[in-house]
């Protein structure tokens, strides 16, 4: 042995899956712009309010008094309890306790499924645009992502079942479906769903059914929910819905999630955390069951911001000719089209250096994004209405 | 459609490598034993202190100055760096900053290893009894682990470094060794890490190093830390160390580890903790770092404890006839045979009836465990000196 280094970089010899796992294009845009100083960045999918002080001194509390050892791998029964009441107040539906698990983030709901059902060569088949960290989940097992892009029409998104239907093949293993959408707002409608329910049903598919804005939803009046296939689905079907505190209660640092699955899959779920981080801080869910029980006003009071958020940019923006504004009808981000923009990642380098606002590009999102911006409204009216000031004259340029 | 459920359960309609994960042997006994009145429990791995204060504090004021949002994937840049600085004084050696990833606990260390580097078939040799998960990890991701057993001889137990490289075949993608050992406490002498280096570089393997128990080192004077494959390998050698917050700053509930990989792997990595769980608490991070810089002081006294605990249980079972008694060197384990026992689950359960104390069963952990019962020493000495208490008699009935 002579000690030199081996023939090939190390990179070479990781699977050419990981290798080859594309950069986000949002991080993309974001380290091009984010030392800029003055810069308004609405680019990521959270808010500027940190989490309010009365979850955080839960946790605060339950750290004090010792909670800092290995705890239960699905949960703290405490917090899947409180999900097991939360979920029947929203739905009027039961799911109980044995068919939910706590995970570390939505995300982490989200590997966990691809863990159990993907093997190589497995397809499955994603309404898009789509977050993009759906795509890598899957192909990090191996798998393999059909497309059904949803298309914007009279300033409304739209998805025709019958194409999602047409994109299972033999090797389907299941579908994914986020509604309200990240980045289109569009709410899948309820009768869309059954129609889901059945032909998975048919062809033994599963749904993973990304539920994560189900509180995000405008125009239906105060404290109305997007449709969920807890609704519909029976507690043994074929079913994993993901969800996480991050949104609605300003808990994105926390990455805390939860999925809801068959009961007789707990076993394996168990196994699954066990393996790859082995629970969440116990102390932290302490945080989540407050955030639950006693977070009702904070949820409807971030939904009516968000709300306010919305019509600022769409007003400013709906009025741009050669832009496409479909306001959204849930989540909260505006996916806006610009005419004839056939590189979304220049456009947002280009409102950075111009406008000094930080959006994210469509490309990012797959499938029918090209061409389109994604700009977050949960901020706040003041930090938004500056973005606008700034955006607007630009885009009036741009989108001739 | 009639809305009939699937013909077959969802349990069977997940992948076979998942439903065919065991469960933990651990667990096995933990549940059989858990409930009962009175009972000591040594099973799992850890002490009975809580984090002590001055990290936790660290955290809470993190978390009150709002600490909240999306932030680093690889980590808070002051965490990675004295993570830096912890690693040069402890092994006098750089570990450049762009090599080093903070990730949601070692265990998810070792899977985001086991994602970038095992496709379905390859092969992990693993240097065994270990830590099961080890296993699991691979299999999730269709590999196959090669064990390759230590002996335990005159009082010691031992590897022969050939015996590892015989098992190393055409499909062999990474040796696995974790060292100090849990469960049985063996170290791994500095000149067969250099001649394992030198069989690594020579086939082009990746070494996966786990150093989690690397300061619970026993009998080679105070302070000393077990010797580390960082000391040894270059930056650009295929080498990933894993390491956890967990054991040194009594932290098993806070859920953070860290990865030393080649700087050329930063990105991959990055994109593997963005799809996997998309970083981790900051505010829990600031604890992390106070830990490092402040902890020393508790890291010697948490040894110190913990060689107590070993001399207390070593002195009371190695005189006891048929029992096969290696002091550890390191790690916070005694790994104790019982001449004629061929099954360590049964006998785990007995002890928990008939003595009221919880082990961990030898067959758990692989390939050379069986036979075998795990004790951990990390607790309380009146707690362990009142274990032995109850376990020497019934001990001294068994193995005869």
């Amino acid at each position: 042995m002579d000690g030199r280094k081996p023939p090939s970089g190390t990179f070479a010899s990781i699977r050419p899956e990981i290798a080859g796992l594309p950069e986000s294009g949002i991080l993309t845009v974001a380290n091009y712009g984010r030392e800029r100083e003055g810069l308004l960045p609405l680019w990521f999918g959270e808010g500027d309010l940190p989490t309010p002080d009365f979850i955080s001194e839960a946790a605060v509390r339950a750290l004090r008094d010792g909670h800092t050892f290995y705890t239960y791998q699905r949960g703290i029964p405490p917090l899947r309890e409180a999900l097991s009441d939360y979920l029947h107040r929203l739905y009027g539906t039961e799911v109980a306790v044995d068919r939910i698990t706590v995970t570390s983030s939505g995300m982490q709901a989200i590997m966990l499924t691809m863990q159990a059902l993907i093997d190589p060569g497995d397809e499955l088949v994603v309404v898009t645009p789509v977050w993009p960290n759906v795509y890598s989940a899957a192909r990090i097992m191996g798998g393999v992502v059909r497309a059904v892009p949803m298309e914007a029409a009279d300033g409304r998104w739209r998805l025709d079942p019958d194409r999602l239907f047409a994109a299972c093949g033999p090797r389907t293993r299941a579908v994914f479906i986020n509604s309200p959408s990240n980045p289109t707002g569009w709410i899948m409608p309820r009768e869309d769903m059954v129609r889901v329910v059945e032909f998975a049903r048919a062809r033994g598919l599963w749904i993973i059914a990304d539920e994560v804005y189900g509180r995000f939803v405008y125009d239906r009046g105060p404290g109305a929910v997007a449709p969920s296939f807890l609704e519909i689905i029976g507690p043994d079907d074929r079913l994993i819905v993901v969800n996480t505190f991050s949104k609605n209660w300003s808990m994105t640092g926390w990455r805390i999630g939860w999925m809801v699955a068959p009961a007789e899959l707990g076993a394996a779920i168990e196994n699954l955390v066990q393996f790859n981080t082995s629970g969440l801080p116990a102390f932290l869910q302490y945080g989540a069951v407050t955030a639950l029980t006693e977070g009702e006003a904070a949820v409807a009071a971030l939904v009516e911001r968000c709300r306010g958020g919305r019509d600022i940019v769409c007003d400013r923006l709906a009025g741009i000719d050669g832009l496409s504004v479909a306001k959204p009808e849930g989540a909260f981000y505006l996916f806006f089209g610009v005419e004839g923009e056939a590189d979304s990642i220049a456009l947002a380098k280009r409102l950075i250096d111009e406008a000094g606002v930080g959006l994210a590009p469509g490309s990012a999102f797959g499938a029918g994004g090209e061409g389109y911006l994604r700009l977050c409204f949960a901020g706040s009216h003041a930090h938004l209405t500056k973005a606008m000031d700034r955006l607007v004259p630009i885009l009036e340029r741009i989108a001739r």
